[in-house]
């Protein structure tokens, strides 16, 4: 991997980290004086570097998308990504970052400033989904990588990868779109809005200043039952909880009575310190603000500049939050130029999440196009 | 009207009251000394009184439906009701309740008890949607009214006028059920939980003992709009809102940047004070824990006992938190037993709230059945 005086590559286990040793411009001003972006790899970068895909990750997932020799725990991706699997790592060499601003390994709110030796908390720059593209860019230079053959871009990876595109539009020859848009729609915007709401009024966020002691545990309770709600549906939760009642939690004053609600509160309790309330709000915030159409007169317009040769845009027709003709307009926008473009709306019930969990359906959906494209 | 011993009604305005002079014993247990039902009536009731017809409301109404010419305000559902209007008070005698556990004038966790001098709060009894329908018969008893010509339920008032026909199956002629459901199901359950939870968690709810200096504002606010987001649809929004900016508040921390934010910002200022926590509390968990299928092997034998003539069934196709398939359910457990049951789902954008602003849906729907109900 080539160095650079103020570029070196580190690894920590399966974890790569790209070390940034000069300062990060971000897209709406601001500047960070140095950045490290976490990255994993698999499978083998061939001779002329032109077997490498690019996964751009959703809000909370790390770059461990697959389990590897060096890190056999399972990924957040784990049967889609691998040898023999639909994203085949016999001739593909996948690399999976951990997205700027987040907490799990790449530069965020989190991170340490080194002029001042503590957290940046709210003294981090303004993100935006442009800053995430640019910085996911970086990793693709150090490795050499001057064109993807598949930029795969799920739920805010999506947006990730479109903005990619905007900043160098023959950066992929084809893209795999998952459960994604090209903007915010107010649904979506109001739901993310009151999850950071519900955060930022827990007292004991106190301006962003929570210690390790004093967390804001009660606003990231909250956020992510609001997120659960909105990323699975309700006929899903029809067949799997319908009126069960719920013995694994003591019942509180006014709730826990039923299976959902223990669902809910298993999955909040996994999350609340697993994950940086700052990093939460700066990410969720970026993607309400972000706009591929910024500066086109329309959206469809706004795709013209793409040098893609296919693309495959999946949705799924219970997802409330990144809904089904959000997928179709991404279709619209790429086929109008010229674009091979290939909608398939899945009828999963898991919502938002089936791409995590309905593999039923999402293995053979990703794994013929993996096979078609060179 | 008969007044007796323990009972008589008094007037505020529009408002009657029912006071009841003698313990109400609620129907999982616990009881309290006396109680006061809120009502108003429109129309006059004829001689063999078998004009009448009944609202129970959804969670937050008052008694005040209609304008009237002690209350000229409009009502919470003044395009309904009225001379000429599609509940026609020229020719029918129609009784608006306040549900019981509610703070629009009935007697709930917010009143004060006779025995204490302070207001029940968390020493209420539970509350369930039984109660709500027995308390509501009270009035009718008051009234001298026998039969209903339609008991009329929208929202959580079809669940209380399901309850008050299990209680007395031949209460009804007709059914009117609109947007409403036989028992809550998950994804229900799983926005009123955690509108509760986003309540008892603020620290000024303090167990309960808020004061008027001192109230669980950030609870009421956060439960509000994920209230608002459950009621309306992501269809109806993206036509209204789109991705426009707002200038109404100041942005705040992570948010306040589109329109779709003030507008929910500002229906929950409008919530904050307005209603009661406990009894909204109490009021939301009665939704969720009545199951008109409960002591039934199944929820179409539930419906055998009851004697209606007719119904009609609304629902809404964008309608989340009381999904179409539950209104199909209601018809078909009524179809089952004889009723001529009519369901009609209509394809408004304004999901659960669509009968409280789809007039030109729901007005020729509602003014349809009831001129041919007798």
């Amino acid at each position: 991997m080539p160095q650079s005086p103020t570029t070196r590559t580190s690894r920590k286990g399966a974890t790569r980290f790209l070390n940034v040793e000069e300062p990060f411009r971000f897209f709406k001003g601001g500047l960070i004086p140095r950045l490290d972006i976490a990255f994993e790899t698999w499978g083998e970068l061939n001779a002329d570097r032109s077997n490498a895909s690019l996964v751009m990750t959703g809000l909370s997932p790390s770059a461990h998308a697959a389990s590897s020799e060096e890190n056999p725990e399972d990924g957040w991706w784990e049967p889609m990504i691998g040898p023999g699997k639909p994203i085949d790592t016999r001739s593909n060499f996948i690399i999976c970052v951990n997205s700027l601003g987040s907490c799990k390994g790449s530069t965020g709110p989190a991170s340490i400033n080194p002029e001042t030796g503590k957290q940046y908390r709210l003294s981090f720059p303004d993100l935006t989904i442009q800053d995430i593209a640019a910085a996911g860019k970086l990793v693709l230079d150090a490795l050499g990588i001057e064109q993807l053959r598949c930029l795969i871009g799920p739920s805010m990876g999506g947006m990730s990868g479109l903005a990619l595109m905007r900043q160098q539009p023959d950066i992929a020859r084809h893209f795999l779109a998952i459960s994604t848009a090209a903007r915010a729609e107010p649904f979506a915007i109001a739901i993310r809005s009151l999850q950071r709401e519900t955060i930022v009024r827990d007292p004991h966020w106190q301006d962003g200043a929570y210690t390790n002691e004093d967390w804001p545990e009660t606003g990231m309770r909250l956020a992510r039952k609001l997120g659960m709600i909105s990323y699975r549906s309700g006929s899903e939760w029809r067949t799997r909880f319908g009126r069960q009642p719920q013995r694994r939690y003591s019942p509180r004053l006014f709730g826990m009575h039923f299976a959902v609600e223990s669902y809910l509160e298993n999955a909040a309790r996994k999350f609340i310190r697993d994950f940086d309330p700052c990093s939460y709000l700066y990410l969720s915030q970026a993607m309400d603000l972000y706009d591929f159409a910024e500066g086109y007169p329309d959206l469809i317009k706004a795709f013209e500049p793409l040098q893609l040769q296919s693309a495959k845009i999946i949705g799924v027709e219970t997802d409330v939050l990144w809904p089904p003709h959000q997928q179709r307009e991404i279709c619209q926008g790429l086929s109008a130029y010229g674009v091979d473009c290939d909608p398939q709306m899945l009828p999963s019930v898991q919502g938002h999440d089936a791409f995590l969990v309905d593999y039923a359906r999402f293995c053979p959906a990703i794994g013929d196009y993996f096979a078609k494209i060179k």
